[in-house]
């Protein structure tokens, strides 16, 4: 079969991770290196910018910086959190999309996001093909909530686990000094799914993480709460806890909007923004319990800390984005390329695969029930067991007067 | 001169830090390998559990596990915040540590911590003098704050502000890329001294950190605060601000005093909020600017964070326990290690020095004000310089699972 010539276009989109560059830099070396790929564009925020047509020329960039990308967190070509509408109520946004695609004779889309991602190439996808128009769609996923369905994990999510593991053992170590009594409760992203703040037991299988985690798989209830810090500090002065943002009660109320009036602050796609559960959630125990409580949000520290990146996610992150351009280059379309795991000889190993885009838009995974304990405060060996092959390996980052050596792109606008 | 012989006993006091281990292994490990120290003994929490008779027989520990408190932050000894009465007053306390010394036949006092430890080291001193028992006092310096005086900077500081610099770099690139405008108020610790927030300068430098910086030494103004970041938004999207938690008003009022025990700041259950300059000053600026404003504090993170320790603070942490003991040894008391920098050829070195305790007792050494701008919102190339070499070298820790592997103690109880 002859291959499909013509440009490509990469966005990222949603919230960035400290990986979501290294699959962009796996898609953009491999479409820079591949013959029929006459052109490398970047969207500008996503598809946001493609809308507006802010592109950049990629093949102007300097190919030793770019190559940082592998090590610099965030999106480096911006981001967005744009809905496509339903094509059959309002189709501008599809119809603008298709005059920029023949403007560039771009034939191969690829977008790095979640799931609400999966769902915009799925839809520009099925416009395309109904009017006629050859274009190749590929789904590079990222995401630090671990929450797409139908891949073993996504990119992102080792080194967010890495950060959170890490840093519950340094915190639970320096918590515990006065050796006079504290609770320490940790607050981590995750609105649905609570794979992230699960990462904190890793810290806990070393011995030094929270006795107690809730994820918003499990519903909450803040007296078993208390009750919950009051049976470890019966055993244990210094108690630290894990939650999830999204942790929520029986009838699915967000924890966090017993504590304020989040109903106000909704993003583009209907969710309500979070934060500030840790220190309400301390300032609650605190008048509860014997100790001095704390509340930690790990804030965006968690989804930035490159610093503390996982080598595995950095690397696998980078082989999705090389599979997304080469399972599109030889004919493959409206994929999303996914994680399969497989033991050899016990060794952990990360292949690529490709999923339905139709089946990934719009799905969230959450952690296993039979994954949780019984008493729904903490996580099993077999979560351990599969999250610790996904931390493993230092991200070794290049420095410069001891900081990190980002790459610092030029962001040529194209001249057609 | 014949050297002393007896037991020595080493205490950690006051905030942990990252490398506060380096320096208590420094002293332990040159301790344990001096013939005329006949016993090495930890104080568990500080001078607290010496008043308790609650020490630690550091001989019995494995050597190897000992070593790994190289890389293991937080107080492994444990911290106090006992401040000892003055000994012309109440000298109840002086009484029990000269008991206590006569029972293990302590001949070397090691205290590590910052000015408040200084003071005790001093005291404990001079009290021995008076009853004539011969012992050698000395103080072995930490802080992330770097506020002792008399000492070029602090063991602590650099790995402190390796992690505020690399930090504040990550959360500058991920906070940006939506392109919509942002304020992202960084919290960093420093009551009176404003040196670790000083530090996020290290990233602006690199052209990825705060463009607004604000320290406990220049008056704080809130009129003026929103009025730069104003300014600053005129010319780009995303602003960075850090402010230490420590910010005054011009009658040196804590700004962060302005935000609590006001009705408005209790919770739906009637508890006041805990905490939270930067979440405060967020929602304050937030009302009165164009852009979504996010308040971050880094809390405990920057204080533990050995994983992105500097090699340079490590270093130079473990010579100045292991200068204490070699000091101690060679007839020297009543001084506190500390360190001088010199250039060879241009290039950093650090040399332990020793200082007089009563000139480092309670005083605190703040930034230079010829070091901040003229606008009071940033730092000029004269700190810049200062602070660079403190940075330099990563941490490289040892790792199990992916996670570092600290140091974990018997802890075995004295048999005398």
């Amino acid at each position: 079969m002859e291959k499909l010539r013509g440009a490509c276009v990469i966005g990222q989109s949603g919230g960035p991770t400290s990986v979501i560059n290294a699959s962009a830099l796996g898609a953009i070396e491999t479409a820079l290196d591949e013959e029929c790929i006459t052109k490398v564009y970047g969207m500008a925020n996503g598809i946001k910018g493609l809308l507006e047509d802010r592109l950049y020329d990629l093949d102007q960039e300097d190919r030793d910086e770019l190559h940082l990308l592998l090590h610099t967190p965030s999106s480096a070509l911006g981001s967005c959190r744009y809905k496509l509408a339903d094509p059959d109520k309002d189709d501008t946004d599809y119809k603008r999309i298709l005059e920029i695609f023949k403007k560039y004779d771009i034939r191969y889309f690829f977008y790095n996001g979640g799931n609400d991602s999966m769902d915009t190439c799925n839809k520009i996808s099925k416009f395309l093909l109904k009017h006629g128009y050859e274009c190749r769609v590929m789904g590079i996923p990222k995401t630090i909530d671990n929450d797409l369905d139908m891949t073993d994990h996504c990119p992102g999510y080792g080194s967010a686990a890495k950060y959170v593991a890490t840093t519950c053992m340094e915190v639970y170590r320096d918590a515990a000094v006065y050796g006079e009594g504290s609770v320490t409760v940790i607050e981590v992203m995750g609105r649905n799914a609570g794979w992230l703040t699960a990462a904190s037991a890793l810290a806990s299988a070393q011995g030094c993480g929270p006795e107690l985690i809730y994820l918003p798989e499990v519903p909450f209830d803040l007296e078993k709460f208390i009750r919950d810090i009051k049976e470890v500090l019966a055993v244990r002065k210094d108690v630290m806890v894990a939650v999830s943002e999204g942790i929520k009660d029986k009838d699915g109320v967000y924890i966090s909007s017993y504590f304020t009036d989040t109903e106000k602050d909704k993003d583009a796609f209907g969710h309500i923004r979070m934060g500030g559960l840790a220190p309400n959630l301390a300032s609650y125990a605190g008048a509860r319990v014997d100790a001095r409580v704390r509340g930690i949000e790990f804030s965006l520290l968690q989804r930035c800390a490159a610093h503390v990146g996982s080598e595995n996610d950095v690397n696998e992150s980078y082989s999705a984005g090389k599979e997304a351009v080469n399972a599109a280059v030889s004919g493959i379309t409206d994929k999303m390329v996914g994680f399969e795991r497989v033991y050899n000889d016990g060794v952990y190993e990360c292949r690529t695969i490709l999923v339905d885009l139709e089946k990934v838009a719009n799905k969230e995974k959450k952690v296993p029930l039979e994954w949780i304990n019984e008493t729904g405060n903490g996580l099993l060996k077999p979560f351990i067991d599969y999250a610790t092959p996904l931390i493993q390996g230092k991200n070794e980052y290049p420095t410069v007067n001891g900081l990190p050596r980002h790459a610092n792109l030029k962001y040529v606008k194209p001249t057609v």
